[in-house]
């Protein structure tokens, strides 16, 4: 491609492919990664009324959903496209894949798009543990996790590092994914235990993390499971008709979400009428509002994810591609020595008044 | 790369960049591809209760703003990123940058990321024309053309090819920009005339098309330029406290719509009540409406964009890209063996115990 005039502004596109993202998580390490968008997330919490905040729009169908997650603060405008689609891996594909964007608000040019499948999974886990980190009980040494899927490593290993848990009880409804887990986690420092039953697996357990994948209103967690003290991280429930835990569990804790507004219509919130008093995250962590007050209080983080942990993760990997040198350029604007000249980035002959029209529709 | 097993689904999305766009229609001819895509806008329309509509978000800044459009029929889910700055084209940028993506609906796999600033003008002066057809009266020939920004060609050679208009009365702020409209459509068969006043530009013309660009509730068009049987295409009213026309031009007129919620937000509709009539035109198209009614009667056609003709569009060009052979491959998602092993996707190095955290943040 020949060179641009000196004159005329960069207007490409950095783009991280998922080979890159895996790439920066080894060069950085999964552990540091997990700290570091955590540590990310919390920052721009902590900045949580600089940011717009809109629900994402979800585009439901009969096989799944398709979503898109905007936010920004005054430099950078972000936006994640996510699906989630639970027969999937009938067909080998992932039950989740997304990308995402980061541009600058000043002139709405797109700075990076990224793949997010990775990225997702480890914002996910790293928020999770950051909410853990003021909700679950100092102690905890002992967590359960209630589905053994694609998230689970990224979970287990967020709260090895960031909360000291060193024991995990392990339940699927497929044994097979548990085994994987088991073997992936393998030389991690983590005791591991395979449960027959989600009572067995939670009871005794400081935290319960359930990560189920149904699209269903399923009750997981029910209220005789629950013990004093415990902290649930339900990440599974995140869209209407998709829940983990009775209404009664909720009911009978304290509640911290990420934006009230979303979870009421997406989390396990849902089920509850819309009175029902929850706390916004971002104020235990500014001190508005208390975390855990008292060692047998029951906790729930009723997690669904928000904008702001994906335009987190994203400066996070445009940080790290620069500074590692890795991924490409793409040339999604049309490079104009005259912006108002769009025309003029086309060859003479595309617009030859004689040019026949070539029907490609039927 | 080494090549996947072959029972491996093909998880890569075909990227067409600037370039690519370029290309596609420079081998196509740029008036048929108006036409084609036109035809393609004509026959979503046609399927309208089909499409799921929700009005775009939009982020607004001080500089500008950046929207998401998303929207799905039973087989193709579509979005497009757009942003508008007007101060851009004093720092070298475009105005507008738009890319979008196509995915399949039943997987939510996304199978094309295209630049769309090329094929946004394309889409926007096809539907322009396609309305016009239905709107204008058949005898037009001369189009008044206000604004002489980035979207005049395509406005003025669509409006050629699909309305057989002749004659084009030419008016921009800045003299500079009606110069080059000029240079660029030597030769497309159409006297061009270059007038001193949107007034005079107006005056004597079948169909007056605005596209102008200030972001302020503008005037361009006041109710004694309105003639009997003018059909007015005003493209650059789109968005909140952006608008063209006097209200009063669009009481004494018929006024249509693409998607009525979206242009009562963002329209020059946003002047008047919520309970001024409109028609969207897809009611046209079906028959179940009328168009133009008289030869005196004065029809406005609102139009803010609306994502159906960004689908068309995004269909459009993978058709074309699939056919030419033009594109590339992104790996936007990572190859699994097993898709519930997100975490099996990384070098064992990367998931290290002993790995020390190494934080990018300050």
């Amino acid at each position: 491609m020949p060179a641009l005039p000196s004159h005329c502004p960069d207007l490409s596109t950095l783009y991280l492919g998922a080979a890159d993202v895996a790439r920066i998580v080894e060069r950085i390490g999964l552990r540091a990664s997990l700290v570091e968008v955590a540590a990310r997330i919390g920052s721009a919490l902590r900045r949580w009324p600089e940011f717009s905040k809109v629900a994402r729009t979800a585009d439901h169908s009969r096989q799944g959903v398709i979503e898109l997650m905007p936010t920004s603060d005054a430099q950078d405008y972000a936006f994640k496209y996510v699906n989630g689609h639970p027969g999937n891996t009938r067909l080998g594909l992932p039950t989740v894949m997304a990308f995402g964007v980061l541009a600058d608000v000043a002139t709405g040019q797109p700075r990076l798009l990224a793949a997010l499948s990775l990225a997702t999974a480890i914002r996910t886990a790293a928020m999770s543990a950051l909410v853990a980190q003021h909700l679950a009980r100092p102690d905890s040494r002992t967590m359960a996790l209630i589905g053994n899927g694609a998230q689970a490593e990224f979970q287990a290993l967020a709260f090895a590092e960031m909360l000291g848990i060193r024991s995990l009880r392990l339940f699927d409804t497929d044994p097979a994914a548990s085994a994987r887990l088991v073997s992936n986690l393998h030389g991690q420092g983590l005791r591991l235990l395979t449960c027959a039953s989600v009572a067995e697996a939670v009871r005794g357990a400081d935290i319960v993390t359930t990560a189920t994948a149904d699209k269903a209103l399923a009750t997981v967690i029910r209220p005789e499971m629950v013990e004093p003290g415990m902290h649930f991280n339900a990440i599974g429930g995140d869209c209407p008709g998709k829940t983990e835990l009775a209404a009664e569990v909720l009911r009978q804790a304290s509640v911290f979400v990420e934006y009230e507004p979303q979870t009421r219509i997406e989390g396990d919130l849902q089920l509850l009428p819309a009175d029902f008093a929850v706390t916004e995250f971002w104020q235990v962590l500014s001190g508005a509002r208390p975390g855990r007050r008292s060692a047998a209080e029951v906790t729930v983080f009723d997690s669904v994810g928000f904008a702001l942990e994906d335009h987190a993760v994203l400066g996070f990997l445009e940080q790290a591609a620069l500074a590692l040198g890795l991924g490409q350029r793409l040339q999604l604007l049309p490079p104009l020595a005259d912006p108002k000249n769009l025309f003029g980035s086309l060859a003479p002959a595309a617009v030859s008044a004689a040019m026949r029209p070539v029907l490609l529709a039927a």
